[in-house]
């Protein structure tokens, strides 16, 4: 055992993963190396892609006992492909292998057996919900699964720390020599911007489509240059099933109030000026939040260069009245995003990497005038989670939370102070997701407390009649009314492996008691 | 020395080169390895990548002695960015370094005198001309230029044949992240096809612009992640420049007698259905083929897929008439063609490993159904010289011959039978660029030739009234008129060396007499 940084307890070494590296400051890590270079391949001129079936695919790729399989989280809880891939794959007898998905969701439950059976032995995602995190959790499998927020995973495979022997991506639109995007055709989900990185460099790609367009399909968001090998199925996926929990639109009287306490900091930081660029997040208090903001940018007559993320109709509303100049979209959060990618010409799609890998040449994340997150908890470090909920179990994900706090000039976080008898603003998070000195504020229903690191923010709130505490005494207004929570019982074993986007371990999840 | 499969004598060692693998047919050789991974950088929030000048750049990039520099021809004779920059290097006294152009134009005459200097001492380039190429057939050089096709420059530098230490792009509009793109500003010139490789794969990448734009400048060509640093300048380029001599529109007779022959075979051929791709080719009787084919499309109420290539107004103008699904466009030839790669959704930019990389899995020559190719000399062997003229000096350029050659259905060239009193078809080409079993017909203004190993054309056109005769009938047919030609005096000096697109050797070029 060893401390981190920030305190936190961090094995030195554990099952199926490399080298443990403490988390030391989010810019602390001076990664070497080369980019990854997969196998160079050849396809000539008469050569075809089409096979007739996922198991064929199974087959043409070599995939084997121990190898790594990836999947990409575009179609959240509507998605078909991974179930149907994996369900294969077992009935085919290949056990032990690494599952490198860019997220997982409730729909994934089947994994559960599959885990049972050996058939999946490893996983790394930024997120788990439902009975999977749930078994998880309480001890399910034997390697720790690793928490890679959407950053740190592009980083990871263009480090080649996580090595992809098969990519299985469900496009929504596809010709047969590859060129994919995602939206056209009845499974539309807007942005592949996490698929995209598989494409680049898994060794393997299979692309799984239900809607087989004439050559060219371009402009693609997959090229053909990338792809080995395409199946044509029934469905791929349900585009309801696209607008996860996470996008609600809230009345909520106590996220408006945080919404309104979060718009008058917005507002009196200085960054809300014309040109300016942020990114809101998916909570119902953040989306809030977006709303004042709009009505501020119309009243002082600004627009804003760029909205960055996990896009929402309401941010392609406000693009096509003219307040947003580029929409930069890694993933599309409902249907209306979904459809705006190909209506609207300044509704960019973009990777992962660009979108926030901390080791290239710059990702869009480090622009950011302010991000809006959520939060499960926050403590008086400023440490955030958003990955483990009050009983310990896993269920969130750590999603581009701790990549944008890094980047942006103001990293906000929205909670309310507590939620039902639990306090959100707490001595010690559970988790660390996010580490406090990337957060700046935390905007709660009962006040606002700033990072005493960030004097200049301290300082432009001091004359606003926005209610400013320190984040201690905003944790003593919530045990003031919960009382001091009881402490989580885990065990001792690390059920989970949380990563900062550096590639450093930041902290560990245990299996609960 | 060694014979290759075409019978043309390879040395087996080359100064300043690996390797020599001699050719051994189109889809021989298979290369083994992984993708090149340039080093990982990382690019803080608060960095900046703006630089004062290029001088700056030089010395932030750690360029020194014996480094690889590289740039792109998009510019053509209208380039300021190559001498602009060599200018710079040579007067902070840098020597010995590599040049890994695209492309090399009249306009880099000065390189002469930085060859002599011993500022550059290696070259890799798809063609030459003017001075820089008449001293380099003279000897100039010590070390042999290395000609590459479009396809097979960017097999080398995916492969790691070609490591280029700093990339030195010149691009039409730009951002101070590094977002660009070819198609806006003064100096617009379109695709940046060639360039985006580069910007992939070099270990330092600096953008030079004369149009800085607002942050983010997306959909970009170039993307952030790729670039290192920013310089700006007066000017880049003269659009004027970008037009080609190449691109000229023919009314003469004996060229137009060559298109009416040629269309003739793509209509006899069959490929002339709805749906079909082309390449045309830049050359006068190469553009004038392709008004025929228009004219043979609105008769037929047929549509072309996807036209691909260099791309000239002509196909702009048929893609605007409804005539052509897609352009996929790796350089645009004319300024229409520049200006229509922004207007056109249709029109979409390609680099060049997705238009003809032999190595990776599937360019787009693969899915060809014909191109249309010009030639300085076809022999009897059906192989073709794009690049040394009748006196054996260096005059043209590899570009995409080799590798559409190798890629479509039905590769032809289209060629005078003889130009002045020199023969086009001759017994043994000077020098070998596409080998003649990738070559299908040869079209002139005294006949067709049609390759033996194509018996389904030769079949096709045997109910026509098209001029067919064998190779060698061509052939004595320009001797009866022109004589046998003398033979060109060359040295047994190397000058330099034909790489195939799979990085194997088709043949040499020598000192001239």
């Amino acid at each position: 055992m060893m401390l981190n940084k920030i305190g936190r307890e961090i094995p030195n070494k554990v099952q199926g993963f490399g080298e443990i590296k403490p988390y030391n400051g989010p810019f602390a890590e001076v990664k070497m190396g080369n980019v990854y270079g997969r196998k160079v391949k050849r396809v000539k001129p008469n050569d075809s892609k089409m096979l007739e079936s996922i198991e064929e695919a199974i087959k043409k790729t070599g995939l084997k006992d121990g190898m790594t399989i990836s999947f990409h989280h575009h179609f959240r809880e509507g998605d078909y492909i991974l179930n149907m891939v994996i369900d294969a794959i077992a009935k085919m007898g290949i056990k032990n292998l690494t599952l490198a998905s860019s997220s997982l969701n409730n729909v994934h439950a089947s994994l559960v057996k599959y885990i049972k059976d050996g058939v999946i032995t490893s996983i790394t995602t930024s997120g788990l919900r439902g009975t999977l995190a749930d078994e998880i959790s309480n001890g399910l499998m034997e390697n720790p699964v690793i928490i890679r927020s959407h950053g740190g995973r592009a980083r990871a495979i263009e480090c080649g720390d996580i090595k992809m022997d098969v990519a299985f991506l469900g496009v929504p639109s596809c010709d047969n020599y590859g060129n994919a995007n995602g939206y056209n055709g009845k499974s539309f989900c807007g942005s592949l911007g996490y698929a995209k990185i598989d494409a680049k460099y898994a060794e393997n790609v299979v692309l799984i489509t239900d809607n087989l367009v004439p050559y060219p399909n371009v402009p693609a968001s997959i090229s053909q240059t990338d792809v080995d090998y395409i199946v044509q199925v029934e469905a791929i996926g349900n585009p309801q099933g696209i607008v996860s929990g996470a996008t609600r639109y809230t009345k909520n009287p106590k996220e408006l109030l945080i919404a309104k306490y979060a718009a008058k900091v917005i507002e009196a930081s200085g960054y809300l000026v014309d040109g300016f660029s942020m990114q809101t997040g998916s909570g119902g208090a953040a989306l809030a939040v977006a709303r004042f903001i709009k009505q501020s940018m119309i009243e002082k007559n600004i627009k804003a260069s760029f909205v960055l993320g996990g896009v929402t109709g309401q941010l392609v509303e406000m693009y096509e009245e003219g307040l947003v100049d580029k929409i930069l979209d890694v993933q599309s959060f409902d249907l209306r995003a979904a459809k705006s990618i190909k209506d609207n010409l300044g509704h960019c799609e973009i990777d992962a990497s660009l979108y926030a890998n901390p080791f290239n040449r710059g990702s869009v994340v480090n622009l950011l005038d302010f991000v809006i997150l959520s939060a499960l908890e926050v403590d008086t470090d400023f440490n955030v989670n958003v990955i483990t909920g009050s009983d310990g179990v896993i269920r969130g994900a750590s999603g581009g939370h701790c990549d944008t706090a890094a980047g942006a000039k103001m990293s906000m976080i929205v909670c309310p102070l507590i939620r039902g008898r639990i306090p959100t603003i707490v001595d010690k998070v559970t988790t660390v997701i996010t580490p406090g000195e990337t957060i700046d504020v935390v905007v709660t229903d009962r006040g606002v407390a700033v990072n005493p690191l960030r004097q200049d923010i301290i300082q432009k709130l001091s004359n606003t009649n926005i209610p400013i505490f320190t984040i201690e005494e905003l944790k003593n207004k919530a045990e003031s009314i919960t009382g001091k929570p009881e402490k989580i019982e885990f065990t001792d074993r690390v059920v989970g492996l949380v990563e900062y986007r550096d590639g450093t371990i930041i902290d560990v999840i245990k299996q609960v008691k």
